[in-house]
């Protein structure tokens, strides 16, 4: 199912192999939280900006419109028409940080839904229903996402929970995949490394879960308040002990600096919001640095978002056009922002996956690490 | 530059020539008020639904970003990347509907911007200059809007100053379109006839106009409170001193039915916000009447939004799928929504000049005018 193509010292070139496809990683998936790319992207518009995975929300997808719904329908890939690889997070991290009235006890979490107050239950068992009605290609493990810092035992009981949730994940799972009308039997599941910032529990954790033989390890709990310099520390303290024959994805992550930070550190997976929620701010990125697009100095500049981009939106359309829509609160500032973004973002990847391809990485990193952090 | 064809009664099916291209008539033209179509659709996207016309708004365009900066940078075709046939409004509409503190004048009308309350003087003059920057293939002349029904004397007076401001209005385009730097030195003129719901003051205005031998005529203050009963009546009595020879235009409308029976009266182009505005709030048009997707019913229903219809939504999306965008306030249901319903407006127009070629309009008439205002 995975295969590593090639490495520049930590950095890998692989392939994984899904029901919907082939994914050439490293990879940054693209998120469709609702079955919708926001900023009214379509998925015809994904296949245009080299999305690779599309990734929606168990939690959301949950509440509305149900994901018996979805099943009955077919499942998610036909619902949104997205015929690709799809990956669905286990609804955990939604719990913790959207919903209310949250409660903690061995068997999963009682919330109420952020949408109409409704109590829900979710547990292991049920994250895995959630996910097999949607039919994706990837599951991830229920765990529990915990706010950086917080306390060593409270970090550790809960590790030994989600550890506990995800041996019931992979049953349950196994269960649903031999159902007569599951939508898509092939779905396997990723298991989910927690343990906060200490080092021992991060490592104690890992090695549990590797040995459970899952199709693929992410590292979560990352990105949620700690320095870079810590979560670069933790990739590093856990990477030798995630199974080398599984793809990493660190869940969340994150800025592009910090995604080739990471591919330099092991990891072949990735997912974050930034790049959609920062076009809907008008903060685009190029190669040269971000810009942002309200600033007046862009009123006439003809030149597209960035010269060297060649996405839909860059060989159509000027900064001015775009600075427009954006003054004038057109809905398509967004699209076009969010399209240019996300394509930037793919291209990243493609670009980091060549210079793997032809052992250039480090020259690569060297180049776009901070220069892609800067604004300009 | 404007051949009719064909006629069916006194329905017209004709070709008018303009810079950008030729239109076949009658024809609807898809609003994109600030040089977008509302919803995120872009310049490419009114291509494949069928678009002959963008019509853009001279009042929002002056007030943001300004029509200087536009014809600094090649004029509007350029700046929203649409290279087609393109009419300009002559901002009286809005001046008249949005501006504040409005002052009328014979000179024109003095306002205070709806975005940031500057000051504004607008008169034919400014209007034409104003057009000629963005250099739209169609300027509309600067008039006086008045709500209906208002008191006799006041339209006599109102629609007398606006054929002394179309005057003004044609002689300053003729003097733009002679100047070196001008974007668009073919632009044309079309005249707006006024009156209110008087059949007199109508008719007058109409004969003074059509001695100034402009590219086309067009009937504006109906749809803006009259009972459609009136509204039809005005057209009929109109319609006669209108030159046979030019395009006529019925300024804001409307429905599918009132278009259909408006072609019926002999009018060629049409535009209205309604289709885009129905479709951001779920109401679209089918082939067997309007339905609003937002209703329990379609739920689980995977149809497209009209099995009929093979627009870009209909041959991808469920009613499912869409009804779910909406509830879960994606920007997407908007977008796809504004697609299905403008492409059933263009495609309104194409079936109409099909009946027309081959002499069915009447049986089209018969069969679509009513089935169309039904909701199902």
């Amino acid at each position: 199912m995975f295969q590593v193509k090639k490495k520049n010292g930590a950095a890998r070139r692989g392939e994984f192999t899904c029901p919907h496809g082939t994914v050439q990683t490293p990879v940054f998936m693209n998120v469709g939280t609702q079955g919708a790319i926001k900023g009214a992207l379509s998925a015809a518009d994904l296949k245009n900006i080299g999305c690779q995975v599309e990734l929606s929300n168990t939690y959301h997808l949950h509440v509305r419109p149900g994901d018996q719904l979805i099943h009955d329908l077919g499942g998610l890939h036909k619902f949104m028409t997205w015929d690709g690889p799809m990956l669905t997070d286990s609804g955990g991290f939604q719990v913790f940080s959207l919903a209310s009235l949250r409660k903690i006890k061995e068997e999963g979490v009682h919330f109420a839904s952020h949408v109409d107050g409704r109590k829900i239950f979710m547990g292991p068992e049920e994250s895995m229903q959630i996910q097999s009605n949607l039919g994706s290609d990837i599951a991830m493990a229920f765990d529990e996402c915990i706010e950086n810092p917080a306390p060593y035992d409270y970090v550790k009981r809960s590790c030994e929970r989600t550890y506990r949730w995800l041996v019931r994940c992979k049953n349950e799972l196994d269960r649903l995949n031999g159902l007569p009308d599951t939508v898509n039997p092939g779905q396997v599941l990723f298991g989910i490394n927690q343990g906060g910032t200490y080092d021992d529990l991060r490592v104690w954790h890992m090695k549990e879960i590797a040995k459970l033989d899952l199709a693929g390890y992410a590292i979560g709990g990352l990105a949620v308040g700690e320095p870079t310099e810590v979560m670069y520390h933790i990739i590093e303290a856990v990477e030798p002990w995630m199974p080398a024959d599984r793809p990493r994805y660190l869940m969340g992550v994150g800025t592009p600096s910090n995604i080739i930070e990471a591919v330099a550190r092991g990891v072949d997976f990735f997912d974050c919001v930034m790049p959609a929620r920062n076009a809907r701010h008008a903060k685009l990125f190029t190669w040269s640095g971000s810009i942002n697009l309200k600033n007046a100095k862009y009123e006439r500049d003809e030149d597209p978002i960035d010269p060297q981009c060649d996405c839909p939106v860059c060989r159509r359309y000027s900064r001015a056009y775009l600075r427009h829509l954006f003054k004038a609160e057109e809905m398509l500032a967004m699209r076009l922002s969010v399209m240019h973004n996300l394509y930037f973002y793919n291209q990243l990847m493609q670009k980091i996956r060549d210079a793997l391809d032809t052992d250039q990485f480090d020259a690569f990193r060297g180049e776009y690490s901070e220069k892609l952090a800067q604004k300009i």
